[in-house]
């Protein structure tokens, strides 16, 4: 069992069909024989990580739940050379065509992502840092994306607002300080969770550690101020989790890494990624 | 009563909501008073094409029926500069903190979407020619984004496999040609629809246009093809309407409009849309 | 894969079977020994043509998924005699009469609308013209009653306010006339819809097919006058499709098709269609 | 409160919007202002029992939360003549067409169970029996439609298969015998149920009174055959209650109330009503 | 088919998991590997009345349709010794573990009522009355409780508002005293319905027995007072039924039992049964 | 907003609603005036802890969108004496008939747990220890019932899996020992999560604080064992988080706290709590 078993994909792979199919795939339904079978084809058209093997599959599942495997021989997380058919799904002609739009929508994105998501993590390669996802996903995408940014070797961050505290500036000014700010959430939340805060500068870095914090986030400060901060942590509390945030490029976050931080969480990995290339050709069989 | 209105937006917005909210928002309960109000400033930090104005007010109206509405003074598709504040909510800070995130993640997107296709747009401004989207949307999304391409000066192609007869390459092989698979289309679809059809080449065109198909999408041709396609088209039949299709750039999107197609359907401007750099910034009131 | 076995008459069969059991069949419960098996026979006790095998055997399938399946010769759209046993259905005797009058009900309506469907397409026979339908179904039965009606020998209309354009007095009042409708609607919708005109006079048809409508529907005329539209009409375009609606009953509805139309909507097949009689007799096996 | 202002009838309400609005009502999207206002005028077009004045209101009332109420000064299961304006509807006129056939639908066809069952009920006025319905309803519809059977004039049987014991001809055989059948179910089935046997000749009937049925159903005896019935019944107990059921006529039906039955249960007045004629004008205000 | 295979539990079940589980088992996901298979056994930790298999088998079939059946030898209601291992459930060790606590939950709870239940049925044996239970059960799980009640060995009263007549001091407020409710409702409800009546003192008993009232609840009287009302009851019909209503103890169930009442209802039985002590040990296969 | 104005509960109140109310209240609609209006007290009948106010008010607004608010002086958390009544609420007599059982069954189950938790709470007062509850809660009540945890004063342990990380003995051999299960979760699960491990000896509880656990949970140990094992606990770490649990009882949860734990666990404050005696009585207004 693995979450992408569950019944909450399986709702939502049907939300997805029924957005593009409507009351039906006329087009196929006028032209097409309703016994022909055919083979489809997944190709690469340009080089990528790919992810989304499992929920193409389930796409055409739900639409014949006698349609055979996906066949292939490579996995979530490989890097596909462009030229290559990577998967071939066989089945009834219309359900082949019913299901490849929304198939390839969702194999497209989450290449997407796991494409660029490894590019960051191969730039900080040989660092002690990890590269981390925010949440800013796609509405009614957030589980399937994570999911590609792990396959693209990168680790999640908070999957949802109830999956840990992160005390923010707008916390802060509402809680009347950092040290109110954390204290109050070591006080109300369980006993399970660890307690974040965002800092943009010293001052606050050194409030939020003294009150307990364990892990701070260095929001939009250079590389070379989040050394600084950095060395200045590490004087406090050798413990203390550190994570860059703000405006990560490919240029920029090896800079990041070598600062010294544990963690650098990028934005663009969900949400600017581009759909890669693939192509879905059907044959008659 | 718009299409923004309905039950099934509603029922979006509160699953997006869920997605993030999983069982609560356990930093701010921990950190803010449950009666401290405040305002958020949605500014934008890039020159963009607003789109999403309403949505990102439902999301604050399904948090609190009894919100405020969105204050602003702009409308989406108008072209916002970077450092403007464009729209500000009031509400509980509570409120405010749920729902930024997910009404970023819209707004950003559908943005995102609306600039894109803009682009596009001017980009064979003068020409008869219009931009058309694809049904390659992210799954979930479709209606949304659709909604962001004609906020962008295109129009719609498909909705989905129900609204309308786009008949494929898959499809002509299976019916056994392209005057086959016309003419039972044309048989069987309803007497509202017309008959689109993908070619490639001048064999393909000539045999659907005499066989009364009343479009034509020429896919993947160069400018200089699709210029001669047209030609040869428009002198077997002055109404046919002529579509061109496949990997669109903004560079080479006006040679196609030259060639004097009438439509031009582009994928990039929804599948390969990145998100615009909006923040919502609260200040306690 | 037909529309028959979506995930959407699924769920409906579901909703149905719930509306009539409730929290159980107590009479089968209390006196029917949980294990015993039986046969129904679907006996019809009046001529009709059959329509809903298939969903009949999907509501037994749906109380017991391990159900053996419908056992028949004919299929739907076959003219059926009265005294006819044309299928049956074995299983757990507390399924067949859990499902039994579901699929009475299904079974007998659907009947009900092919067989009035077949006299109407009977009594235009050997003309060039097509019945076809109208919205005028049982909420909730909509796609249901649609296919009733294609079994029936008949064509589909709109299958909803999204799957074309039928601009009627309403809207021409509203937008400030035919002209301005007809206008407006070319402009806006996409290039794969048709538009269809509602008039009730020369003066509104001359207006509509020189505004461009492809379709006129002529509203409520007598079979003497729709004759001298329709070669008015055709005086004007030799293409445009027409229809003739209002109040057809079986009497007078050759006398349209005589006048020339294409078309002839028929709101009775749906709205006014009663339930064909037949029978399910449950034997101990 | 009262069942028609539940939640059910609101999802079922709003799921035959989505029925019939799928995507959007594309003809009024591209020809109304989105501001314009109208009122619409429910007219009657023939002599019927009206019924729906509430499910149609709340059809408007679910497209536009703020619409207004329907005006009229009639109610449910008055008798309406032909060319009586019986209701108005003030609102946007985007909502007054997106809503038109849905209601017109649920009030033509509640209006037509209505008007027939009161036919049924006129017909045996001044017996001392009463007309019942059945479960032979449009899948979906139980509900909305045995309400229409009350506003005719008659009473309800069963709601559902949970909602009382009848033991049927199937039921016998499976038990094992009247008797059995029975006994079986007034040990099982609650203290507050009364149990209800079909019975076809004497000997079944004398079977089902001894075992202690509170009420038998007379099925498919002519009027003489019921008329004896009742007599025997009657000498065995004065409390026992009897139905007669089978293939009743408007022309028959009073016969059988003659024959002293207290109930007559009349599958057409719900299975085989035709939908009244009634019109719904809009007209700009 | 029982209900217990009924779509309505099964959609139950999948979100009592939901509830569980949220976005997934995070502890096992990271520390067991996604093959491992395991054995799981029920293991009973005090004397029981078993009462949940087949719900509990349902929770892991929910997990992995393709799950084994759970093995056991005993059926809901058996008596369970302390020290009894009753079933064992093999799959894999990710199934079993998310599916522990959810099938624990509920069959220790079921487990709970059953055997309170039959401590209620003990103390009555030999007399002729019947436990019978309330609608005071845990929202969301009524049919289950009713379900365990019935296992334990007493009988259900009504299952929902809408299952029986039970007139109760605030309806004979409202309709303005006992004759006039019982007439009301004897007029009203369908035929297939009993009428029952709570009454606290003789004139009340006098007045419903007199409008016809089928049962009497007699209310918070003491079991001396009960048989007082009892027999005067008997001495006006011989037929009423008779139940005692009103903080049931253990000790004090079988006066009201001797006191010669029919029925006697126990809200304890659901509201304030304790779980069973039940584990669950997994091992490695 | 709170986490009780949310969505989810508003379904599942709609839900307990429909499933007491089924197809409506027949008792109420046949003997009470649609238009009744009166007074509901809540009463509590035994000393409670209460818990639901806004739980009970939110049936009746479900019901009647327009009631007005629940009366009260008092909050959830007040300890309330027998023969108070604590709350009033106006409106229809038949909404308040309707929702009478459905709000008393949350809050005598909520109270009910409410006050058992203060027991606890209260007996180990002045001790440094927390009462925490377990995930043996009643299936779909999960949020309500750790809601009334917290007003009774004690602490939420995980509200579902996916809420922290616990490793347990299963986990712990199916990983392959405590360091190695450890190890394992400290590199897959996110940065914001703590990790737990239950331990039932001396060397996992080593083995556990060596691999860098942050929190102990002693299993099943006497208060003797227990306090040995704090002590070498914290000669190891000074800030390890201890949890005792297994089978707490009110008299001898305080031996616990006093062994020097931080958290004590017990299941029965929510899987074995009964409900609270409290009546709402109508009156006519």
């Amino acid at each position: 069992m693995n979450w992408l078993d569950n019944g909450e994909l399986v709702a939502r792979i049907s939300d997805f069909l029924s957005e593009d199919l409507g009351r039906g795939d006329i087009t196929t339904q006028a032209t097409v024989p309703p016994d022909s079978r055919g083979i489809g084809r997944f190709l690469a058209k340009e080089d990528l990580v790919l992810c989304g093997l499992e929920v193409a599959e389930s796409v055409f599942g739900h639409l014949d739940p006698e349609s055979s495997p996906l066949e292939t021989t490579v996995t979530d997380g490989d890097e596909i050379k462009s030229g290559t058919i990577f998967a071939t799904q066989k089945g009834f002609a219309d359900v082949l065509l019913a299901g490849e739009r929304t198939a390839l929508n969702l194999i497209q994105r989450l290449s997407g992502i796991a494409t660029l998501t490894r590019q960051y993590v191969k730039a900080i390669e040989g660092t002690k840092a990890h590269i981390v996802d925010t949440r800013k996903t796609v509405p009614g995408l957030r589980m399937l994306e994570k999911y590609a940014v792990t396959i693209g070797g990168a680790k999640n961050h908070r999957l949802g607002l109830d999956d840990g505290v992160l005390i923010k500036d707008n916390h802060i000014a509402l809680a009347g300080g950092v040290k109110e700010a954390v204290q109050a959430a070591k006080q109300k939340v369980g006993h399970l969770h660890k307690i974040e805060v965002e800092v943009t500068n010293w001052g606050q870095l050194r409030e939020a550690i003294k009150a307990g914090a364990d892990i701070i986030m260095l929001d939009n400060q250079t590389p070379e101020e989040a050394a600084k901060l950095v060395e200045m942590a590490r004087n406090m509390s050798e413990n203390v989790i550190l994570e860059a945030s703000g405006g990560m490029s490919l240029e920029t976050v090896r800079d990041y890494a070598d600062a010294g931080v544990d963690l650098i969480s990028v934005g663009k990995i969900t949400h600017s990624a581009r759909a890669m290339d693939i192509s879905f050709k059907i044959q008659t069989l």
